[in-house]
């Protein structure tokens, strides 16, 4: 039986081992600040990996990235009543610009510092950017405007789960104006499928994407997106959306242009965000009993060398040895980029490093010691397959070229290995069900890991679709998306036995 | 006479010359919230140019990225009594966490969710990242820890100025833990040596390193040093400052660690941090009467092709000459990085484009029309030396393929250019004054440009500094640093009489 370096496995408490990695793997750390979390330079380095993919497929697309303001006054949140009515309960509202000591000893807000109009910490910049749109937009020959923003968001979050629910996040916020309601909802659809191309390829994230139901929209949404993956847990998270608003924020924000016949008419504008809870996923996605496996393409340091020091004579000869064979792999490249390779000289014995990079999920790691250097060997442990079938470390000892000449590949065979595995899982964790006994039934049976249901449905708007709502909500189910590409419906629909229009994915979310 | 781009001279009225220079150049632009402002894709391009350039020099340094909170909650800052002080008058408060419908078709803060603790929107991180060090360190095996975060701050400014002073700002800021207070004094001129490198390799902006005086110090610090830039009307700029602050921020949030003989002391702490107030650094140091220069090194583009189209059979032949262009540009390489090379196919006339081009300060601009494809050719404007003598606009015909082969080393050649020219400026406007008759006539000649003057003084402290301090508000003007080479002290204290003890750099400033 295998010792896994965790002290909770995923079959135990599923809950508590995600703490568990996150805290094992240095990625984050509860602050002192209510709902927001410090996040430590591994778990912030996979978020900069993110970022620079991101971004990269971000100007790709033609965006330009820009910085608008944390503030927003509370009068440009009136204008969109859809909009507030969706965020109202849950935002940090600026009151004051000045402390006064209090007479105690301490510090409080000065009265006579009150701000006239109350200001609000960005919960998303739709209604900042908006103004910024009415700004720039006159003619048709201004459209398309698309700009990007990285920022820092805040929403007052009852309960909170690091990286998933945080009252402080990060993001990146795609805005765009276009003159056609056709136009912006052929560029919704491209961000979506940027999301979902980044995280199959980078994340290594299996994921659905398809339009979430009305009451799942963005608020003052027209169409809402969603990339949704499953957590190993059979959880879904909703990882990405992009979303088509036709032109509710334009009307509420005069984004007008005139158009080549002279005519005034109101822009389509689309906005889609993806954020710091794509680390969750990622965890949740690659993580096992001994911690975190970081995909190769996100993470920090693809290959970590523990040099086996033993204070002696021989250190500076195996120190000299590890940085050649660091130089070695730096000049290779995968995914297009060269190697990023750490050699860990800290003052830490070696098994301890070496366990610490596992739980960390570094792809791969390297142990040298006197007996490598005189043989002209490495001993590489791949992340993605930790024990031999006899549930022994899998060390395999490689000669330095060879392993050298192969880093980039084997970085690739396990980016690749990592997805395998869990599209096999997502696969393997769609039920179907045909009417709603099925459905009661399955997450009855199933109920420790249920997966997710396609079922067949009439599409119900209003009233009627609150009925559904509530019904799924008493199994705590929630619609996460109609798949883009699912096969049509064929079938009577689960809530209400009339003939079904299309097949929707239910599952319990995070 | 030159007719020049902007509406108006550096001349004439600077501090109308530099907002406008923002406006033509798209940079920025007021954003509606007080104080705030929007940054448009090029100023934030240069921005994340510089971002780039910071950060690999920091990573070089041995820091890790991290992310803490954007809140602080009132009690942090009321550990830390003298940066409270130095702060408490300008921060913006979180008092609710939700709004309510007011009654009158509006919004407002819920009283019911008034927090219980004010949260501070942070205006610098020393007391979250603090907290975030003492649970880090325990041993001296956990030193040092150095980390760096790249976020927004808020400081509530009364008076606002775009880039210079904005109440919402993008900065870097580094913290770190040293066992010893030598230690952490040599690495905070680390930084600070890092700044001037920056600013004077990348920025081509000259500055003088050195440390501020007593009054000048960050809240909390024992010792601030800063770099000092001068612009073009001959005011200063701090451009980025390095704190020592010794164990004041240990002792009140109780950073310590078991040295290696198992005693506990507190450590030495440091912080520094750069802004995007170096833009306006930027700005008012290469900007000319016809807009912008960026230094290659920063500018989101170094070069611009303008294909001069015709609507015009030609235009096809002429699009995929200049596509040819920038495909053989970007495979070419200057300061080791490919080339960035923008095609500008925008529908817009050539001229319009070129201009355009010209008020945003890319370093060359190319354009290209039909007898230009015939020949082999393209024309040259290099943003550096944008007229002939005889005032025309110089536009150079080159063999395509000779300026490809060169343009890497005519991108050297203008950022090194743009050096020297400040450079120049900057040591041809530092004079002495040997007493204080000398200080109040030198700027009562020179109003409109008067400089720097070096002085010598006695490092007044106390009471008698603040004499000086006040001395000096009279003239508008400020102590800025002591220049870290400066030459021996040899004569008496312009302020005093008393034998000086060294050097200082006084002028008006930002």
């Amino acid at each position: 039986m295998i010792k896994h370096a965790l002290s909770v496995t995923r079959a135990d408490d599923f809950a508590q081992w995600y703490q568990t990695v996150i805290a094992e793997a240095d990625m984050a750390e509860e602050s002192g600040v209510r709902g927001c979390m410090v996040m430590r330079p591994w778990g912030y380095g996979i978020w900069e990996r993110m970022q620079r993919l991101i971004d990269n497929r971000i100007r790709a697309l033609g965006y330009d990235n820009t910085y608008f303001p944390l503030f927003i006054p509370l009068s440009y949140f009136e204008k969109e009543a859809e909009h507030v009515e969706g965020f109202a309960k849950e935002m940090a509202v600026v009151t004051h610009h000045r402390l006064i000591p209090d007479g105690k000893g301490g510090l409080m807000p000065d009265p006579t510092a009150k701000l006239e109009e109350p200001l609000i910490v960005r919960p998303t910049s739709e209604t900042v950017i908006g103004a910024g749109f009415s700004r720039w937009i006159q003619s048709w020959r201004d459209l398309p405007v698309q700009i990007n923003q990285w920022a820092n968001v805040v929403r007052w979050e009852m309960r909170t789960r690091m990286f998933l629910r945080t009252a402080e996040f990060l993001w990146q916020e795609g805005h765009a104006a276009y003159a056609t309601a056709d136009q912006a909802k052929v560029e919704t659809a491209k961000a979506l499928e940027l999301y979902r191309e980044f995280a199959e390829t980078c994340v290594a994230m299996p994921v659905i994407a398809g339009e979430k139901p009305e009451n799942e929209r963005f608020p003052g949404a027209v169409e809402t997106w969603s990339i949704e993956a499953m957590m190993q847990d059979g959880k879904a998270l909703q990882s990405g959306t992009s979303h088509f608003l036709g032109t509710h924020f334009a009307e509420a924000q005069n984004i007008r242009f005139q158009n080549a016949e002279g005519v005034f008419e109101f822009a389509n504008t689309i906005s889609w965000g993806m954020s710091t809870r794509m680390i969750g996923g990622l965890i949740m996605t690659h993580g096992d009993d001994d911690g975190l496996r970081v995909p190769p393409q996100v993470a920090p340091w693809q290959i970590v060398i523990v040099p086996m020091l033993r204070d002696s004579d021989e250190d500076a000869a195996l120190v000299e040895y590890c940085q050649g064979l660091r130089d070695a792999l730096t000049a290779q490249n995968a995914f297009g980029e060269p190697l990023r390779v750490l050699l860990d000289l800290k003052a830490t014995k070696a098994a301890t490093k070496r366990w610490g990079w596992v739980k960390k999920g570094a792809p791969i790691v390297i142990e040298v010691g006197g007996r490598d250097v005189a043989g002209g060997n490495v001993s590489v442990v791949r992340r993605d397959r930790l024990y031999r079938e006899d549930g022994k470390l899998d060390s395999a000892i490689v000669a330095r070229g060879d392993f050298v000449a192969g880093a980039g590949a084997m970085l690739g065979d396990i980016q690749e290995s990592l997805h395998i595995e869990a599209g096999e899982r997502l696969r393997a964790n769609i039920a179907k069900a045909g009417d709603f006994a099925e459905v009661e039934k399955h997450f009855a049976d199933n109920a420790k890991n249920p997966g997710w249901l396609e079922v067949q449905w009439s599409k119900p708007t209003g009233a009627e679709l609150d009925a559904v709502v509530a019904r799924l909500k008493k199994l705590k189910l929630t619609v996460r998306n109609v798949q883009m590409d699912a096969a049509p419906a064929d079938g009577p629909c689960v809530f209400s036995g009339a003939p079904a229009v299309e097949r929707v994915l239910i599952a319990r979310a995070y």
